[in-house]
């Protein structure tokens, strides 16, 4: 498959989430929350975010995709990560891990290595990808950074977009992983998720960082440009190798 | 009584809240907490929020009202939200319970109906009230959505305000759920309270949407026109049946 | 010593974060983590904010400073604090303590009461200066409000900058914290961390007021004004005495 058949099926994730809808659950860092749900509804995409063992199953059965993101991962968090891992695996339901900070904690790198073989995408910056080894998994692998890099199987894809303010502004990155796990639940492959996730965002950033003066405009402006840009920009602005 | 003597309360309500200020105790789940405090202080209310079930009893003695919204419900928050029910009925202080999704979690639904009988005001989605039943509640039921109803003994009105960008913005509902909760310290009635609360929160939504384009620009305008919409604003464009 | 050189070894810690970067470890309350970490991005300081005592040792050893604020003091926090405080000492690494509203939470201020002895600064209100009689510690001490008053030792300087309207943003004084914490990792003496936190914060807060027209649009452009003012304008704008 050529780098625009992806593009195709890229953008018709985005549309088919922005006509459609989709649930996402969330077990995501404290610092996150507001950011990232922020950022998934401007995109369309509802989200629940509870931490509870005892109401992951509820909330994992009504969502089409479950996103796990390891920061501030109190005692709680672990346990409901188990739990989604549990529950997830059994129906099938795509997962998808952001190893957060791996690198610093030993104890985090450990519980990471523990719910690997369970997820259908992993998105880590490099530092989090040397540390967990990930070119040994199965998974579908998201390394950002200034290029953000997607490979699972023979599939391979380099997107060249983004804006440096973005790294001024905390949780981009963990939001970034929310969205490509939501956009999981409307395509049949997670990379093309992780295309159009890693696409909208990036080109929405560009976008935002033309119409802002630093990083309290910026979010300001990126949420707008998330809800509001089109997938013909998106298309014309994709700068893929 | 008629619609616009509620009315006159409801707004006498917010000119005393501005002109004296209240201090809410809210346990809130943490994706609301930062924007729930953002527009009660926009409204002159200021809030604690502490969870720590050891802490409960002095922060409720400190405040006039007490607001619990069940979102992200961990364990700590369920020991909390039950030492607030003791503290706050021993001493006739108003509560609010804001039931989030309790029909997708059956553990949460049966934690609510808990807590029912001790409540002053319920703020619930449609959805929300259909799970708990809430037309045998005897407090004060606030149901919310593209229109909000507000009963009580045997008062009921209708507000027909606000904007859909609203639903595009995490955590607009759970803000005004703690809004309403705030200004039950300030009226006799908690039925002006939840009148007050909703126009004044519908209204500067209105004058929002029409100052910004999108989910990231609407927050901003929003807390903006909390902190400077004045009342005649607010009656001159109250849509109330 | 004099003002003016305070205020030149201030100013010289700003430029040198700016350059240099540093790395704070923060637990604080769920409230303000998000938007103090923003507060420390757009200052040039990276953050982490785990509460889990099993991770607090790797990260403090990444971090050149560690903060400890006790809002929203659940029990994890509780354990976290004292792992932080054992880590720091053994590392004779920067400590800075807010003690938030201690003069509500009797279980509160008897926890920041074991604390103190260890910390390197603490920054507090006037209200909680006085409940923890905060005139015999030898840290260096902040005690914020309309003006902030600094004092270590035989050094005392009075900040008379700032605007109401931080009053009316969730989380200011919790973010102020944070930023003279992370500036302690750049300074030889905690006094130069704090009036520069304090000379930073409360300027970029002037210029964004001029620049806003309440609590929605305050917040937007003072991560802006944090980020591009000037050490000239801060030194043509402060009023010390």
């Amino acid at each position: 498959m050529q780098q625009t058949e992806h593009l195709d099926l890229a953008l018709e994730a985005i549309e088919r989430v922005r006509t459609d809808g989709a649930h996402l659950h969330s077990i995501t860092n404290t610092v996150a929350q507001n950011f990232t749900a922020n950022v998934l509804l401007a995109c369309g995409i509802s989200v629940s975010m509870t931490i509870n063992p005892d109401e992951i199953a509820d909330f994992a059965s009504f969502a089409g995709a479950f996103h796990i993101n390891l920061g501030t991962l109190d005692q709680e968090r672990i346990a409901a990560c188990l739990m989604a891992v549990r529950t997830c695996s059994q129906d099938g339901k795509p997962l998808l891990l952001d190893p957060v900070k791996v690198d610093i904690s030993k104890r985090r790198l450990s519980f990471a290595r523990e719910l690997l073989p369970q997820m259908s995408v992993i998105r880590a910056n490099s530092a989090e990808n040397v540390a967990l080894d990930l070119g040994q998994s199965q998974a579908c692998l998201v390394v950002t950074g200034k290029t953000d890099v997607i490979r699972h199987e023979d599939k391979l894809v380099a997107v060249n977009n983004g804006d440096p303010i973005m790294d001024r502004v905390i949780a981009t990155g963990c939001a970034q992983g929310a969205l490509i796990a939501g956009l999981c639940s409307v395509v049949s492959e997670p990379f093309h998720a992780a295309l159009a996730g890693s696409l909208w965002f990036s080109i929405a950033g560009e976008v935002a960082a033309a119409n802002s003066i630093g990083p309290g405009s910026f979010p300001v402006a990126f949420l707008d440009a998330l809800h509001t840009i089109s997938t013909d920009t998106i298309r014309n602005q994709a700068r893929l190798s």
